[in-house]
This record gives structure tokens, C-alpha cells and sequence, in this order.
């Protein structure tokens, strides 16, 4: 049993808005264990809509459509579903009623159009919309599922999940359950990632392992099907457990969690607090924690010290250090790193100094990061790398290798208790 | 001549991301003036994806596809095309050096399946990946233009306005030159720029007037078509005149500059240097200054004061302003740029405080901002707003505006004179 996603709109094919509907529902449809093969973006236009329509007929049983129930003339969904099945479009009366009632209560006069949301499909399930004025409909006619939603994601996803879903499950009688769960990575490639865990991969069934990366991190998605949940969230247990046995040093997090939640969550758990002295990065790792929620209470404030200047005036860095090592080197990382931390009377100190680009400095290359990392009671750590990036790419990398970092430190000390 | 946008990927079909390639690739595809009259996406399945081709082909001239380009088994896009148009795999020398290179500057190890991104079809047009690794393609075959591209929108979109978009314009057109521009403006809502351009809009032909709106901007794209592209050149600029006589206070840019680098250039301009203390936006403004290369001219650093004990000890803010108004308040503002430009020796200081949210704070409801612009020998001014998005919103609308008012300030103070 297999769904397709329609969504109707010409604004769609102008890039005027993205496609979120087709989002939330293959969300919705995974978790009632129906497959979907397809997402169709098509336009305000009956034929392109026809032809769309009969194509998907060919390969899916359950037809969803989002769109093109409004009032206005461009809107043609259902007129073009109604010709090519054949089935009357007849007056609702309960959706009449309550299109009435919502220009009752906004005090907004009812124009002719209007009625014409409340024309259903003869012989269709009416889902009423709690939250606008087109209702949408589900109607079976021959081998397939024909479920017609409104548009605009505020009335289209209460809609599918007060009423709409269980029209879907109850056709597809399926009783298998789709769990599915995200396993992030980072300080590894997407490649050398696989190279790891390619015996599974190949050996893949049930569950499922998808690998897919992006900036600069690495996510695999396990899928596990069974009719009981349970066991289906058991299964991706184990599969996860075989994984990180063998990548599990990079492994950070579930789902959609980011570097910067989870320091964040470390930091609090153990009371810790951070601040940053940032030159190459130029305040995008403040600017991180600081978009978390709360973390003010890990996080009182950094320098931004972009120039040699503030180096030595605010975070006293010796000048002796940038006359001898320059400002991108091991020495000044450790002294701002250090310096920050005893300034801003933290646990934790971390500084960012290295050549962004696009054009190299002191004599070293685009991509010469140093990451000094301070933490009460221990030698201070300086991390080198050589990001290969552009100038964006190199900040966002070093950032978030500093979150790691840290991360790993504070594990790893943990550990050592 | 029409396309269709094909992407590839099962993590789209089970809703773990949102396609925003395809509303990236529709609004630059619409700009040239190509139509898209279909959206497609298909999982990393060979014969579903097969079959994606074989229909786009019955109805579109340009097939474009987004994903399946990485170095895993499950990226097939470039193989199924291979096998279906009957076209080699080649290694492309150029750019398995550059990924050779990228793994030799990263001090990474190659793996063996890295060099299957470097594999390219025969007698493709190779377009370098000037963010990642996989290269794209664009091959001509029969009626058909095939563009393949990588899926990650950080590579994707460079791509393509770099060395995509040529491929595709001059395989549309004949002998007619597409010219388009875009117009940015800042401080004016989608909805009231229209009203003040409805007419020009309603009437608009060639060139064509298309109204986007984003992360709080709105920009106009202008297209002209003309066999002689300096006359389709002065057919925008007549346009533009024409639309700029009546919101040109809010303009401040064209095609893809950014509020920060226009501020940047007429800082440098002027010899101006600034400063930021940032508590409501945690650095995010300075990082945004500094994203732009050649920002140590005008900025040297600055601080990011979360806490209020660092808005006293270090921005030198004075207990009593803390006591009496809060630090959300017009008088904290003031202090803030004014100490930093001091502290920091700038010509400029600005300063962020208020609510981030999700929390209200001191009472005060979330969104409430206020902004502290010091100018050297000019009157400290403070603006405040009511912003009443989410964090993330609050924040970058926020450091918008601080850019929006400087380079108000500047060109006000310079007319001034």
C-alpha cells in the first residue's frame, strides 16, 4: 500500500512559498506504515492537474492532494477531480452552515464565491475545517484513495490530524508501524562514515540505514517497520548499539538536536560556565549558544577581538606573543582562551584565531585554524586544523569543532572521575 | 520551453527535510524567463526514479535534478542517468583534484568511494562545486538539456548562480538576451511596497516586476528581454527610476549584496570604524560583519554582555541604570554604545538589549528592543522596537535594523552637510 502527495499551486512552481505540506504528511503516512513513493508539485491548470492525476493512479493507491479547494477561480481541485472521476460536486450543507457562521462571526459580508467552498465530491467522507473555510474530502472510487486537503498549512494540518488520518489507515488497514530515528555525527565524513559501518548497510532491511550529510555533519536514519512499536523501536535500539560500537566517537546526538543544544545541556548538567574570546569566528560561537534557549545560565558574555589591539588591551595577550608566534598560533590561542576565562571568572575558556580567508595572513594559509580550550583544573588544550573551506565554511566548521571539543572533554574528564 | 524539477532523496519522501531547492531553483529558473510546470520527488530508488525521467521527458525540455550526488550507495542519481541515456561514466580529472585536494588541505584520508563524486557523464559540461565535493553536470541529449546538481542547498545554490544559470539561459534562448536585477529593500513590509507599485505591476510586461519577500527584506526582481542586452539593460533601469522615485528610502542594494557588506563599503568609505555590544543578540552582529571579508578596516571587536555583571564590569553600564530602568531600557542602550565606542576607541558604537523571548524579562513582553547608535560628535541615538516574531526571528531582525539605521545615520549626516 503506497501514498502520492499533489500538491496544487501555481505559487508552488514560482517559488513563492516551499512545499511544508508534503512534509508534515509523509511524516503523518510513514507513522501509519503506508510508503510514499512521490511528491508532484503541479499548477493551477486542468490538464497539467488531469494529467498529473491519471499518472499517479498508475503507481499509488492513496492520492493525496493539498490545495486548489479555495474560492476564487484559479482554484480547481475538486472541479477537476469531480470530471475525471465522474462524481457530481453537491452542496454540503454542514459546510455551508459553517462558512455562515465564520462570516457571522468576523462580521465580513458572504460573497457568491464563498458558497462555492461547500460544494463536495457525491459520495465522499466530508473533513471538516476547524480552522477556514474549505472542508476537505476522502472518497474511494475504484482501487484508490482520493483524500482532498486545503492548502494553507494551518488548516490543512489539524485537519489530517483530527480527521484525516484515521480515514488513511482504516482504507490501508495496515497494522505495521514505521518508527524512525536520527543519529548525528560529526568530526567524520559522510564517507569514511559508511566505509565504517558498509557491511550493514549492504546487509540492510528491516531496519533501514539512509546516511546523508550536510554542513559538515553527518546523519544516519534508522527505519524500523513492525506491527508492534515496541519492538520496532527495540529493533532500531540494536542497530544503533552495532553502530556506535564501531563510530560511536562521533556520535552526538538523536534527531533534531544541533552541537550547540546538546553543550548547552552538558554545561547545565554539570554546572558549568563558558566564555569565548573569538577572532577568527568573530562572535558566531556566542552567537550559537546564545540562540539556545536559557543559556544564560552557562553563558555571561565574550569578546569579540578582531584586531591585535583588543587582543592585548582586553584580553592581554603579551605582545611579546604576537611579535614572536602572530595572532594566528598556538601561543596567542592559549593565552586568549585562558585570559577569557580568568576575565569573565568562568570554568571554561575558548577561544577562535586562524585565517578565514579569502586571502591568506602571517604567512599562512586560508583554513589555519587554533582552538585553545580552558577548563578549570586542567592544562589548556590547542586544537589545529586546516579547514579547507571558503571563508563561511571555515567559521561554521571551527565553531562547531569547538563545541565538540568541548563536548568530549568534559565526557572524557567525567569519564576519568 | 519549459522545466521540471526532479529531486532525489528518500530523507524528502519520509519528511525528514523540506525541499527548498525546488523553490530556489523555480524562482532563478522564472528569471530567465523559463517556465516550471512540475515538482517531482522520488526516492533513492533506481527504477522509480527511471521512470521520474522517462515522464519528465514527454513533457518538459529541461530536466533539472537536485541530489544523489554524494559518495554513498545510495546517491544513484548520475548512474541511473548514465544507464538510461546511454552515457559513460568518465573520471573528471579537475575535479577529482580538487576533492584530492580538499581531503590533502583537511589532513583527511581519501576514501575509495570519494572518487566516485569525481566520476562524470560523458561529454557533460562539468560545473565546479566551489563548496563540497560532488561536482555538477550539464549534458545536452536529444531535445533534452539534463542538469544534475548536488543536493545540499549550501553547494546547490552557489552552483547555480555561478555557472548553472548560464547553461540553462543560453540553451533557452535564441537570440533574445535575458538581463534581470534585483532590487533590495529594507524597513518597508511586502504588502505596503506593492500598494505603492500596484500599477506598475499590473501593467508590467517586459520587463517583468516580481515582488519577493524574506527574513524580513523584500526585494524586486526586474527582467528584460531584448536581442540587444544594453538596450535591456536601459529597459530596467528606466524601471527601476521609475519604482525607486517612490520607495527609494528603502532601497539599499542590488542583486545579492547584503544590508552588512553595504555597510562595510560606506563605512570604508567614510573611514569610519565601529563597535558592538551585544546582550539581545549574543554576536550576532559582529558575526555578521565580520562574514564579510575585509571587515578588520572597520571593526576591531567587541563584546557580547549576556549578563548584566558583564554590562557593569566590563561596558562599565552603572548600577543604578541597572536598578532604576532595567537592562532592557532606553538608558541601558544609550550606555552601552556610548562606553563601547570608548572603550573600544570607534567611531561608531551600537548596542542591542531586550527580548529574545521565548520568556518574557523585566517585565517587559518578548520582542521589545532597543538599539543604541553612538556617532562620534552627534547625539546618542536609541531606537526601540516592538518585534514580535520568535527568537531566532527577534534576533536577526534585530541586528538588521542596527545596519539599517547606521547607514540611515551616515547618509543622512553626510547629506547634511
Amino acid at each position: 500500500m503506497n501514498a502520492e502527495i499533489i500538491a496544487v499551486g501555481s505559487e508552488l512552481l514560482l517559488g513563492q512559498i516551499v512545499n511544508t505540506n508534503a512534509r508534515f504528511l509523509s511524516q503523518q503516512i510513514a507513522g501509519l506504515g503506508i510508503d510514499v513513493f512521490f511528491h508532484t508539485v503541479v499548477g493551477d491548470n486542468p490538464a497539467r492537474l488531469k494529467a498529473s492525476i491519471e499518472q499517479a493512479e498508475r503507481r499509488s493507491e492513496i492520492i493525496i492532494f493539498t490545495g486548489g479547494l479555495g474560492p476564487t477561480k484559479d482554484d480547481l481541485t475538486k472541479e477537476t477531480i469531480s470530471r475525471h472521476l465522474g462524481k457530481e460536486l453537491v452542496m454540503d450543507e454542514s459546510a455551508l452552515a459553517s462558512i455562515e457562521l465564520f462570516f457571522k462571526r468576523t462580521n465580513r459580508i458572504m460573497t457568491e464565491n464563498n458558497r462555492k467552498q461547500a460544494l463536495v465530491l457525491e459520495g465522499s467522507l466530508v473533513l471538516p475545517n476547524d480552522h477556514g473555510m474549505a472542508p476537505g474530502m476522502v472518497l474511494e472510487s475504484g482501487d484508490h484513495l482520493y483524500m482532498l486537503l486545503p492548502g494553507p498549512p494551518k488548516e490543512m494540518e489539524p485537519m489530517f490530524l483530527r480527521y484525516g488520518g484515521h480515514a488513511l489507515s482504516s482504507f490501508a488497514c495496515s497494522n505495521e508501524k514505521i518508527v524512525s530515528r536520527v543519529l548525528r555525527y560529526f568530526g567524520i565524513g559522510e564517507a569514511a562514515l559508511e566505509t565504517e559501518i558498509i557491511d550493514l548497510i549492504d546487509a540492510q532491511n528491516n531496519p533501514t540505514i539512509a546516511p546523508l550529510a550536510g554542513d559538515g555533519e553527518v546523519t544516519l536514519r534508522l527505519t524500523a517497520k513492525h506491527v508492534d512499536e515496541i519492538k520496532a523501536q527495540s529493533m532500531l535500539d540494536e542497530v544503533e548499539h552495532t553502530i556506535n560500537q564501531r563510530v560511536g566517537d562521533f556520535f552526538y546526538g538523536y534527531d533534531n538536536t544541533t552541537l550547540f543544544a546538546e553543550l548547552t545541556k552538558s554545561l547545565k548538567e554539570r554546572n558549568l560556565t563558558i566564555t569565548a574570546a573569538e577572532s577568527l569566528t568573530g562572535g558566531l560561537f556566542q552567537q550559537e549558544i546564545t540562540s539556545i534557549p536559557g543559556a544564560s545560565s552557562v553563558f555571561k558574555g565574550g569578546v569579540v577581538c578582531y584586531s591585535n589591539d583588543v587582543k592585548q588591551q582586553v584580553l592581554q595577550v603579551k605582545q611579546e606573543t604576537l611579535e614572536k608566534h602572530g595572532a594566528v598560533s598556538e601561543q596567542c590561542a592559549q593565552e586568549l582562551a585562558e585570559n577569557a576565562a580568568r576575565i569573565f571568572a568562568t570554568d571554561i575558556g575558548i577561544s577562535f584565531t586562524g585565517v578565514a580567508g579569502p586571502d591568506d595572513l602571517e604567512g599562512k594559509p586560508v583554513g589555519t585554524v587554533y582552538i585553545g580550550i580552558s577548563i578549570k583544573g586542567r592544562p589548556t588544550h590547542v586544537e589545529k586544523l586546516n579547514l579547507g573551506g571558503t571563508r563561511e565554511a571555515n567559521r561554521n566548521r571551527a565553531v562547531k569543532f569547538g563545541c565538540y571539543f568541548i563536548l568530549k572533554y568534559i565526557k572524557d574528564s567525567q569519564n576519568a572521575k
